[in-house]
Formats: C-alpha cells, sequence, structure tokens
C-alpha cells in the first residue's frame, strides 16, 4: 500500500514538471472559466445569434454531409470492432402482414468512424475537464459527470481550413504538423476569419485514404501540432474538426508527446474535436463559409457520439 | 426461382386480398414513382428550394434537441436492449500522461429511444418499399438495399401539428385515433399549413409518460389513423415524426391490422417516420414552424437510426 | 490532488481498521500460499488422484447438466444484459445449397445465469488475489492477470451440501445464514465428507425461483455466512457453488458488509464460487458424491465465465 | 401459405436434382430415425453405458482441455467479430471494500474460436434436420426449434484419428482431402476402433497456425471428404471435431460444392461437428482413446455454443 502512497504523489509530480513546460502552458486549468459545476466547456459560446450567424450563411440550399459511412471495412484504431447484423425479419403481424427488419450493432459507437469527442474523453492524468478526478465520475455503466448528453446542440457558424489547398498539394503528408502560420496563411488565402463560437474543420487531404488504403490513413496522420491548436483556442472556437482520425499531428514531433493536442483542447480548454469528417466536397467548392448543424446522440454517460453533421450554405 | 415467383405472386395476392379493402388503397404502389431503382423515397422532395424556406423561418436563433436520451432506464420494445458500458480508462501515454475512455454499446440502435424508421424497416409480406422482395435485399450483414446510408440529409420546414391542443388535453389517450379532422383542425387552430417536402411532427403529449410510466407508455399509443396518415401523404410530406414509440394509434381500430400507416408510409409512400421525439418543448412555445435538421448516421446497410434532430426558429 | 493522497490514505486505514476484524480473519492473506506469481488458487490442489477419485464415483453413468439456461426471460442483476439474436440465414452457397445461421449475442457472459467467478472478480479494496492491485491489471481490453483463461479444468470429487433438507423444508428463508453447524450437520445427515480438492455445491432450494419469480429471487438470497465459509475454506475445497446468485447470504446479517464471504473466498483463498447452478436434480435423487467436470471458456483477460457443468455419479 | 409449400417444394426439388448425386446419398433422409419430433440427433446415441465405457478409459487422471483461447487476436470468419472489455470496476461496497470486475463481450459466440456446431446451423436449402424448414422455426429471438439447449450433455468415448501422424507429416497440406482409406488407415496404425455412440477428434496439424499464420490457417483447410465422412457416420458417431475450422476439406475437391460435409453430418444424419480444437497434445502423447465430456451452454434459440471440452485418461 506504500508503493500506491508513492505512486500518487509521483503522478502529481510528473504531471506538474513534465507536462506544462512542454505544453507551453500554465497549469491553472481549472476550474473552469464557466465555473466549477460546467460540463459543457466551449459549447457555452453557443447562442442564439450564433444561430443567426450561421443562417445568413445559408444563400443557395446546398447541404452537405460530413459523416462517413459506418461499415465493417472501415479503418478501426486498436481493437475496437464494429458489428451490425440484421435479425432475421419479424413478422407477419396482422391481415395486413406487416414484417419488419431491425438491426443489432455492438461498437465503441462514439469512437468508430466519424466521432465527436466528449469532455469526459481525455484526461491529463487522473483529471479530466474542469478538474475532474476520474475517480469521482468514472463508472462501469457511464460517466457521472462530463457524459455527452450535456453537450446540447452545436448550430453555429462554421469555417473550413483548407490547409492542403494552402500548402499546394491534394493531401498532406502524413505526419506533416500544421503550425500557426499554416492555419492564419490558409485562412488569408480563403479569405476568411473565424469568429468566436465558430466551429473550424481543417482539411488535409487525409481523408482519401478512407477504405483506399486503411492501413496508411492509420498509421499516422497530419493535423495540427500545439501552436496552431493555441492559435485556435484564442479564437475561441468551440470545437475543431478534421478528415483525419486524430485531427492533430501523429506521431507528435515531440516523440515524448502523446495526443498534446487532444489534452490543450478538451480538458484544458473544453473544446470538441471532431475526427473523420468528409471535408473533401467542402474543399472541392471552395465552401469555406458555411451553416454547422449538429447534435451528438444523448448517451447517456458516454465519451463520445457517432455523427452526420451537415454543413449547409 | 420458379419457387420465388410462385411465393412473390401469393404474396402479392394474399395482400391484395385481405388488406387492400382494409387499407383502402389501390395496391398498385410500386414501382415507385421516383423509378424502379430509388432506394430514397420522399427524400426526394428535398431540394434546395425547401432548405431556403427553412432558413427564412429561422428568426430568433432558439435550438430545441428533440431526442431523448438513450439510458438503461428507457421504454423498450419487446427484447430489444441497450447496453453501455465504460471499460478500464486506458493510458497513461506520454509524459503528458494521456488516459482516456471510450465507451461501448450495444442495442438495435436504430430502433431504441428516439429512432428514424428507413425504407428498409417495413414489409407488406415480402415486399419493402418500391417493391423490393427481402429474398433479394435482406443479408444478416447489412440490407443491400434501402440501407439507411442512402436516405441523405433532412434540411426543410418542419411543422408541428399539436393534436393535444386541439383537443383540449394535455396528453391523449393512450389508444387514441387522430383523424383527419383532428389533423386538418389543429392546423386551422394553429394557422399553420403543410407544404409539399416539408416533415411534420405530431404531438400527442404521450411523451410525457417516457421514464415516469414506461409501462403505459408502451402498452398502446395514441397516433395517427389511416385517414390521417391518408391525408399526410396527400401533402406531400418526406417525414412524419410524433412524441410516441409508434406514431401511429396502436392498437388500430380495426383489430386484424397491424401497424398499417407503418406500411402505408413507408413502403406505399417512402415516407419516413420518427419515433420517440421530444416534442413538448415546441408545444410549449408553439412553435408551429421550424426549421428542421437531421441526418440519419450512415450505418451502411441498417434499417433505421438513432438521432438527436434539431428544430430551430 | 491532495485529495486523492488523502483518500488513498484513508483507504488503506479503512481496510485495515474495519474489515479485518469484521471478517475475523488475518489480513495477512498474501501472497499466496502457491507463490507470489501463481494466478490459479485452489485450482492448484487439483491432481491427477483428484481425478481418479472422481472417476471411482462415476458407478451409474448417470449425468446432470448443471447449467441454467440463458434467455432473455432470467433474472439478471443490475444493468447487466443478454442479448441474442438469429442473423439472417446465410447462403445459399453451391449447387448443393448450403445456408447458415448464426447467432450474435451480447452479455456480461460471465456474469449472467450460470456463471463461474474467476479470480479477478472480487477485490478488498484495491487488491485481488495474491495481492494484485488493479491498478497493475485491470485493462480495457481484458485483465493482465488472473484471467479466466489460467483456470484449467475442474475434473474432481463433487459434494453436495443439502442445507434445504437438514432443515427439512424445501426452499430456505431468503435470507438465512447458512452456519457452520448447518453445513456440518447436512454432512453428517447425509453420511458425507468434504476431502481437500474436492468442489462443493450447497443447495438451498432458492433455485425454484428462477424463472417463476425473478423479482424474489434476486431480491435476496440464503445462502453461506462467514462461519460457514470458513469451513470449507479448513476444508480445502476449489470451489463453491450453489442455486442462488450469490452463493452467499444476502444481505449478510450485519449490515455494514458487503459480500464478505465472496472476498473470504476469492481473494484471500483463491477458491472459486459457482452461482446460479441447477442443484435440484442431484437434492431430488440424493447424490451427495459425483464426478464434477468443468473448464471455463477461456476468455481471455476475463473475470468469469458461462458454464454448463457435469456432475456424473 | 400455399406460396410456401410451392416454395418448400421447389426447394426440394432443387435439392434432388442438383445435389443428390454430387453428394450420392439418397435424398430421403427425413424424417429422422429419432421420429419427426427429435431435436437432438445422433445425441439419442449418447447412454449410461456409454459413460462408464468411457469411465474406464480414466487410468492416468490426465486432462486435456481441448478450447482455445477466445481473444482479439484469433482468426475470425467472414464478418465475424469478438470483443470484450472490462468495465470500470464497481464498488467499493461495504466497509469491507467489496470491488468487482466484469467483462462484457459481443460476439458470434457460438461461431467463433472452439466452437460446438449445432442441429440449427447448417440446412439443405430451407430445410435443417429432421426436414425443419427455416420459414418455421428461424427467428430473430432464437430458434423456435433445434436450438443449442436441447443438446444434452456429452460424456462417452472419445477416438483421435490421427491422420497427419499416418501420412507421416506434422501438418497436413491446406486443400488435403482425408478419404476413407486414410481414417481406416489411422486408426489402424493406431490400433483404435470406432465404436457407436463415440465421439471422433480429427488430428490434421493445421491447429499448429492457429495465431502463427492466421491468414493461411483461415483461406483453407485439410479435411474429411464426404467419403470419410460416409464412414463416420456408418461408424454410428455422435461427433466429429478437429483442429481446423471446418473439419471438412475446404475448397472441396469439387468445386460446384460448398460445405457437403457439414450437410452429409448435421442435417442429413444429426451428427454435430466441434471445430478448432486443440488436439497437438492429444497426439503428441498417442492419447487415441480417452474420456470425452463436453456440454454446450445452454443458449436458448442458439445454433452453436463455445466451448472447451475436455479429454481424460
Amino acid at each position: 500500500m506504500r508503493g500506491r502512497l508513492l505512486r500518487t504523489i509521483c503522478s502529481i509530480a510528473l504531471v506538474t514538471a513534465a507536462a506544462a513546460p512542454a505544453l507551453g502552458q500554465s497549469d491553472r486549468w481549472y476550474p473552469s472559466p464557466w465555473g466549477p459545476e460546467d460540463q459543457r466547456g466551449a459549447a457555452n459560446r453557443l447562442t442564439p445569434e450564433k444561430v443567426l450567424e450561421a443562417r445568413n450563411l445559408i444563400t443557395r440550399g446546398s447541404v452537405y454531409q460530413l459523416g462517413h459511412v459506418y461499415e465493417q471495412a472501415m479503418p478501426l484504431f486498436g481493437t475496437r470492432h464494429f458489428s451490425l447484423r440484421i435479425p432475421q425479419t419479424y413478422g407477419p403481424m396482422g391481415v395486413n402482414r406487416t414484417m419488419y427488419h431491425d438491426e443489432v450493432v455492438s461498437a465503441e459507437i462514439g469512437q468508430v468512424s466519424t466521432q465527436f469527442d466528449g469532455l469526459g474523453h481525455i484526461g491529463i492524468g487522473d483529471l479530466f475537464y474542469n478538474g475532474n478526478d476520474r475517480a469521482d465520475f468514472s463508472r462501469g455503466d457511464g460517466l457521472l459527470k462530463l457524459g455527452i448528453e450535456n453537450v446540447g446542440a452545436i448550430a453555429t457558424r462554421g469555417v473550413l481550413i483548407d490547409v492542403a489547398a494552402f500548402k499546394g498539394v491534394a493531401v498532406l503528408d502524413g505526419n506533416y504538423e500544421i503550425t500557426r502560420a499554416d492555419v492564419t496563411g490558409a485562412l488569408q488565402r480563403q479569405g476568411t476569419e473565424i469568429h468566436s463560437g465558430d466551429i473550424v474543420l481543417v482539411h488535409t487531404g487525409w481523408g482519401s485514404l478512407w477504405l483506399t488504403d486503411n492501413a496508411r490513413f492509420g498509421a499516422s496522420a497530419p493535423g495540427v501540432g500545439l501552436d496552431a491548436a493555441r492559435y485556435l483556442v484564442e479564437k475561441e472556437v468551440v470545437l475543431v474538426g478534421s478528415d483525419t482520425w486524430a485531427t492533430e499531428v501523429v506521431p507528435n514531433p515531440n516523440p515524448e508527446l502523446q495526443f498534446p493536442v487532444h489534452q490543450l483542447l478538451i480538458p484544458r480548454n473544453g473544446i470538441y474535436i471532431f475526427e473523420n469528417l468528409v471535408t473533401e466536397e467542402l474543399a472541392r467548392d471552395r465552401a469555406y463559409e458555411f451553416a454547422f448543424f449538429y447534435a451528438p446522440l444523448k448517451l447517456k454517460g458516454a465519451t463520445g457520439s457517432p455523427g452526420n453533421p451537415l454543413a449547409i450554405r
């Protein structure tokens, strides 16, 4: 038991000593600016005004589905699975002979294919958004706090950041770190600004590997680095999405760090991450600003949600 | 194959002979008006103009989430299940000690809680939308046709039909059949019209039993009867939603019929059904017209999808 | 973080101060007598001699299946679930038209219906059998130690302890605590002895409530109390089984204790527990001694296994 | 119903016309010799005498577990899956601080890894064992007839047929068809006979590819051909097991046939098949005769069961 005592002390020391300088952030990241009881993070930035701002971007009536298909052949991370079966047809019922099909699905449904990461998903050591200790809220039957059912609807202005086009390529390299200059440069090229309360989608082109080269797709990913992520934090976004499985660059250029951008966005700043989005059509059409609509499934106590969000203009 | 031909002929014969008079409909319901290869049904009515029509209804920036929570305690139909577990926390990874939570879910995910019924869900004997014979498309690994991944985005004008208010009650009786006159009367009371390509949501008040009296909630349901459903078909809606588990009246006043409105809407007319929606707040706020946004999860070969659709005005 | 430090200290204090006297046991229960690396506990008592001893009890060729059916209607504990679906028939394949059925199952498969509890199932605070700290072996993808795949085959002499008959009833009361005197008295009435390396099955009659009164079945359970359990530990059994869901008396007569017999048997003594067994026929036939055969499914990293063990004489 | 009659007639016609000559068998395979209502097939051959015969083979007390581990890394057929997760630890409960682990599993649990095929698993066209038409018994919630819960315990004499050793190799080739002469030759080499009511296990050596070369393991399989299978039918076995995923040779030398041995054994003769068994140790020890003990999990309405059967001598 003494070992556990020592391990706890060491954990605290490690987090404080090693991580803060690497992340370049103050370690005083909680309580949240939205209060010590807050569970919604940057979703608090969503207001009726943002809805109207989004509404004003709808001029053509063009609708883009940003979700991938969920299917057996898709890339899966680690030992996650996705199973869908159609049971024997039920019925017939009544003189009108009603017959029906169900499907039975089993999966890490919030972390396969197009996936929305909630505030219960990522921790720094044992601490999650707003300083919540997993010992206090993480339970077998569902998270007691930070569950995805708390997020609410996301209806706001969306901005596409086409970094691939800025770099003059169709697909960024697999370990390309998107810098602050890449982001600002891409925005400038597009003539687009980010407003507080927006969501942003980063287009890398990596999504073109989906189903065409799953092994390569999942082996690494181009994506935002820490400094670019800090820029997005400064711009007060609600969510950062991407056409990769990680949104951030993997592996990180600093080999000691694992998913530091996830930590910067989710627990430290309550900003959501949306992975495996289909951004190709938006990029093709130069749809840099759009109304964005998405609401996570209210899976009680879940850490994430599947989705098929809409971009409309 | 000859056997199947004979079976199909027998199916048609049975349905025509027994059900058609009861349904009061011609039995020539396929091929679809959208062509013999069509898999999307009334979703074909969705156009950029409908998106703009929806956009014009957004004046306040008020957003309503129409989905229920998915949780163990919710009412479930038959032997369907819903399981959500949070596995042991993964990590820590890296010097920054990233830890993460997944959830693993198992369920008839398209037919529990808030559920969107696709065109592969309901058949008349062995025949489904557009005359597709289940022997041709129903497979253990997923439907080969009519899968939910085909539906596309639904962004259109939405109309709430508050039948409970029209009848002067908070909650309709458990076996109350909503008639054509109820629908037109409610619309008239509201001063609302239905346009082609709209979605409609029927408010019965029955949703107030969700979690408060699950047994009663699931034992029956107030809902649209066949004549009211025909009216909605005439109005060329894309989808009929409701705050009950069935949308149609259950049991049907004709005890020989089982879910005849499901058959009228889904296979016969390619019109979708959305069940277990939260319509209470829309009714409370008299939000009779709104922009409606929803896209099913692209679960390949599935018959339905979960959801948390948005109504915005 | 200081809170966690304090909590850890308090945990240690609590376990040491409060639990040891209540359990009447020394708290020096690890390392295991079978060595600090042992993962099999009392299964180490199984030898070829025990197999031969079992063999000698087979005189009639009568076989008893001790497992219940796994079905939707069975009693389930807490939020556990059991789902079984038959997908659409696969095929036909070849000119010989092979068709086949699968079933897809989702469940806490080691803790529903007839269930064999392994050494990874129960802990005393954070410590499990052989002093293993869950932080060291409990992982989302499976336990790194103490997994059920380590147990091995159980082929040994089995003894039925018919406590219900000893008490002159068909079914013990729902909160009846079986005492040491009950066990020795029942054995004496039967003229049966327990040998080192045996498995024992306790017949309470409670199993008659299975499917006939699930609510009552699961609300409490007659079963062994701590002193009776100590007797079984002294007799060096390998496993204690029963026709109840808990094997021990629930609630425990000491209201401060939760499942103390599970702790005494599994982590402290490496003795397995087998719940929801069908002991009725053995009791009816007065089959007090028999050959017992069972091997857990080798579910890697699991905490338990389903089963349909055999008693043969 | 007339349609179904016509379909059944057509099915029989098709099967008779096309398959019977290829299989070299009379097509009058039902009703079963055990009666038109029988659901247990060759398990009817199991008697107390067979149990005693098995008992007499136990002389050393050596126990062999014949089941593989169920794990993520194992070979899986088609789109089947196997997921095991350990949820967050439950507890602590009581002053004694009981904590516990569950596992939640999702899989085609009767058709992954070591799997016992029941009589509901394989059909000839629409007809299954005893002429049961799948339209009559195959349901989404479980088979109404032929479910695995009907099989009962298998405690009988077992015979290993070491074909690999007979052929002088460690591993038979991937498409090697075991002939009647191979079987009789192997038995002769071993000095072993098959008795009515025995189970037989065919050792091919192919099991050595399990986890070492999954792709090759599953791409084909050495195994019994039709004539060898007929021999086993003549010997009135209860079950044929093997260390391959198919037990029969795949692909069949007649490219028009798919799994004809499965059809010969299961529907035509009610003989069970047990796949992915660990026969290596029995072969190594020349354990040609042994007591065999196995009982399927009583998964109601299932087509198969996982297992870890025992061979003892």
